[in-house]
């Protein structure tokens, strides 16, 4: 739970917007969209919730504060803060009833999505999820091909289990297409996972 | 989303350990337990989730990041940042496939349960939670009488209703006692309110 991002890559504050900061190196945008992968999730959950088809947000960057200083007659200010790993996946919500739960991430790459995106925490909370009856997937984005897929959370366990076992460190974008699912980039929603859900028959 | 709290009350950093840190006023400790709310929810939450009886977490704080620094060799270091009021409630989670959701409040009142401790949007979120058919309630505390109830959202949603309608400002323990359920304070689960869920068949 302690630790730290970065790993000694370098930021620049002002190649950003302040409120695309995150810790989880989602902040390049992917293509010429000028969108973030975050940035069409979040406009997403919105479409649905605005259109009360679902309810799911984004969980909020932990952080382990430090130090807080309390200016008078303004905001309090804090001054010494770190990011902390998360212990759980970024989004979850509700549709039809049901817990969905989920985590989203890039690659640059072409032909397959590295495992190092995900981290042992989140796949035991992935795990515990499913053991619990919820629903639970990744979407995974190709940034330079621009293409986004579902895959539920049995198979990617299935393949860190590999990995876990001494096999291949990544998903090879076969497999992502062999056991997941191919999410056209829309315009609203942009990202429709909720339409892979009701054609799984999900919830 | 950009109130900043707190509103002039002074916060003395050496009072509390630092993990405590939060902006929601849940920090004091209520009798002479040496705990708070949060942590015994904390507790309780983990107590559920070894025994793999639900997955329920509390969402970090959420944060506006403004400045972030980046030494050599060492974490990186957010030096400027600010409180933002939760667009959600603090915890949810998956109990038996199905979503549930709530937010814990305290108060150190004797015989009302003031409904400033709830904001607009959290109000807004259990209603389109509730219409999306998950589970939701409140944790309320009495933290002087040590006293825990759970109430459905349902009705937390009338009586702010009442209060938007010029009625009062705050639900009696009265009518906490009524529509509510006392939940006895325990040592494994402290705060049993999964016994509730299953008492009223909402799962």
């Amino acid at each position: 739970m302690e630790i730290h991002y970065p790993n000694g890559k370098k930021f620049n504050q002002n190649e950003l917007p302040k409120n695309r900061i995150t810790h989880t190196g989602k902040n390049e945008s992917y293509g010429n969209r000028g969108m973030t992968l975050e940035e069409d999730l979040n406009e997403t959950n919105k479409y649905y919730r605005d259109r009360k088809i679902a309810v799911v947000h984004k969980k909020p960057t932990p952080i382990q504060i430090v130090q807080v200083d309390y200016p008078k007659r303004s905001a309090a200010v804090i001054k010494e803060a770190y990011f902390k790993l998360a212990s759980t996946t970024d989004y979850n919500g509700v549709y039809k009833g049901k817990y969905i739960d989920f985590e989203a991430k890039e690659t640059r790459n072409f032909t397959s999505f590295p495992l190092k995106n995900f981290h042992q925490h989140q796949i035991s909370h992935m795990q515990a999820v499913i053991e619990q009856g919820g629903i639970c997937f990744v979407i995974l984005m190709f940034t330079k091909l621009k293409e986004v897929y579902f895959l539920e959370a049995k198979h990617l366990l299935g393949f860190w289990d590999r990995m876990k076992n001494g096999g291949r460190k990544s998903i090879t974008k076969g497999e992502i297409e062999q056991n997941g699912y191919f999410i056209p980039l829309g315009f609203q929603p942009r990202i429709d996972y909720i339409k892979i859900l009701d054609a799984l028959n999900l919830c």
